[in-house]
């Protein structure tokens, strides 16, 4: 492609959040028939490894990346941050990472949750986002099992929502949101998907969308760091059966899906959480 | 299906907005191939029309819903509202409005906004969604032009974002952030798509997504009730050298989009915008 590579963050100011823009994603190049980067003993994953964490090659957002431009009138950033590729098994041919074995889900949400730890400390890390798009429909170009990690140097407009309901909610009840949440919904029972001795997974009385499953921690617990060892083993677990379930809905075909592990901020004062 | 119909509002109280439910939309037909319910000599549809506005025979919003679930913990709401289908025109086989002369357009606008002004006095409508999803990525399932219309009870929490962000630019710069994005955009020029007497449409500088297009008024209206005679011709025209250039950005195939007119609130005190 030709024309200055362009990489900043935008602000829109009618809904008042940033946009990612990049035009370094377009050089993503077309892989030879049969060809695939994440499988074991290309020149970045070479052999010997149950899981691994790449830097993302066409990434969104860079350590240091090029200054942004100015306008007169709008508002720009710099894209400083980082994204991460989860390669989730050496196995090319798996569907989804709710067929492996549960000790393997646990070994790679440990390497997402060391990533996390070592990122944490840098200027630019506001927010940590885990997500995982499952299927061509929502737009995954590469079929080996993976997922991403975009350390971002803001809240998502979408947390800050979350954040904000919290908040207000604890200012005017003194209790938190989310574990009232859990509450009504382990009392309904009907909506709960699966349940283990750490997690409650099901689909909420205001769901938006049919399938749509939330996973929450019965401990009242703001970050994927603070978990304990029992509980990340239970999370492998109960994302395996309710991953497994959703998969399955359909017999005709492998259900697609976007995972998003939603958390506190760790630079913000949860007063609302404590 | 057998069951107990459901149709209510119910309140997320994370992202503080309603969700729309209801199992009515599950009795929709499978119709026999060949078959357009939006085709003329319908028993609902008749002949010697140029568009048609028809209540959706499967709503999610009703004059007089059925009472709402009350639950312990949740918020419900009654699904009060209406939910119309805009047939756009009598020829089932063309792809887009966009096709269509300009005065049919023109035609279908006007059938909408006489449809808006002689629903404002209801006590229910808070705000009027018209919108027109293309294509069966989209979700279409029938594919005679058409487009739809939603009554409803409360404002989109998108459309509150925006209007709480005018308020707050409008308090801190005492001008109205919709005319100086216009403005902005006018005087960049680069995004600009195409403009006439009374529109102007672009791409933001802020985009979300590529091939997003904005459409302004160039005077500062709030209501397409207010709009006048000139500027409903204006934007039939610009609509269609919009929407022609959208459908036509790939030669293999016509493009899938969402379009939703944006609109202030009658029942908000829009000082922002004044």
């Amino acid at each position: 492609m030709a024309g200055k590579p362009l990489m900043e963050l935008r602000w829109d100011p009618i809904l008042r959040e940033w946009v990612l823009i990049s035009n370094i994603r377009r050089l993503r190049p077309w892989q030879p028939s049969g060809f695939c980067p994440f499988c074991p003993g290309n020149p970045e994953t070479g052999y010997g490894w149950r899981a691994l964490i790449l830097e993302n090659r066409y990434p969104m957002l860079m350590e240091s990346p090029p200054d942004p431009s100015t306008h007169w009138f709008y508002s720009t950033a710099k894209s400083v941050g980082r994204c991460y590729v989860v390669v989730e098994m050496p196995e090319h041919g798996i569907d989804d990472i709710s067929d492996l074995p549960v000790d393997q889900i646990e070994y790679v949400l440990k390497m997402i949750i060391d990533k996390v730890r070592e990122e944490s400390g840098r200027d630019y890390a506001h927010y940590f986002l885990w997500f995982r798009n499952k299927g061509r429909e929502i737009g995954v170009s590469l079929t080996h099992p993976h997922s991403q990690i975009y350390v971002l140097p803001f809240i998502p407009s979408r947390v800050e929502r979350e954040i904000g309901s919290a908040k207000e909610y604890f200012d005017s009840k003194g209790r938190c949101l989310f574990c009232d949440v859990l509450n009504a919904e382990v009392r309904d029972g009907i909506r709960v998907i699966y349940s283990n001795e750490h997690w409650v997974s099901f689909m909420p009385f205001y769901s938006h969308w049919p399938f749509e499953i939330h996973i929450y921690p019965r401990r009242h617990v703001q970050l994927v760091t603070d978990l304990s060892n029992d509980e990340v083993h239970s999370l492998a677990q109960i994302l395996k059966v309710s991953l497994c379930g959703l998969t399955h809905v359909f017999s005709s075909k492998s259900m697609p899906y976007i995972l998003v592990m939603h958390r506190g901020s760790s630079r913000v004062d949860l007063q609302a959480c404590k």
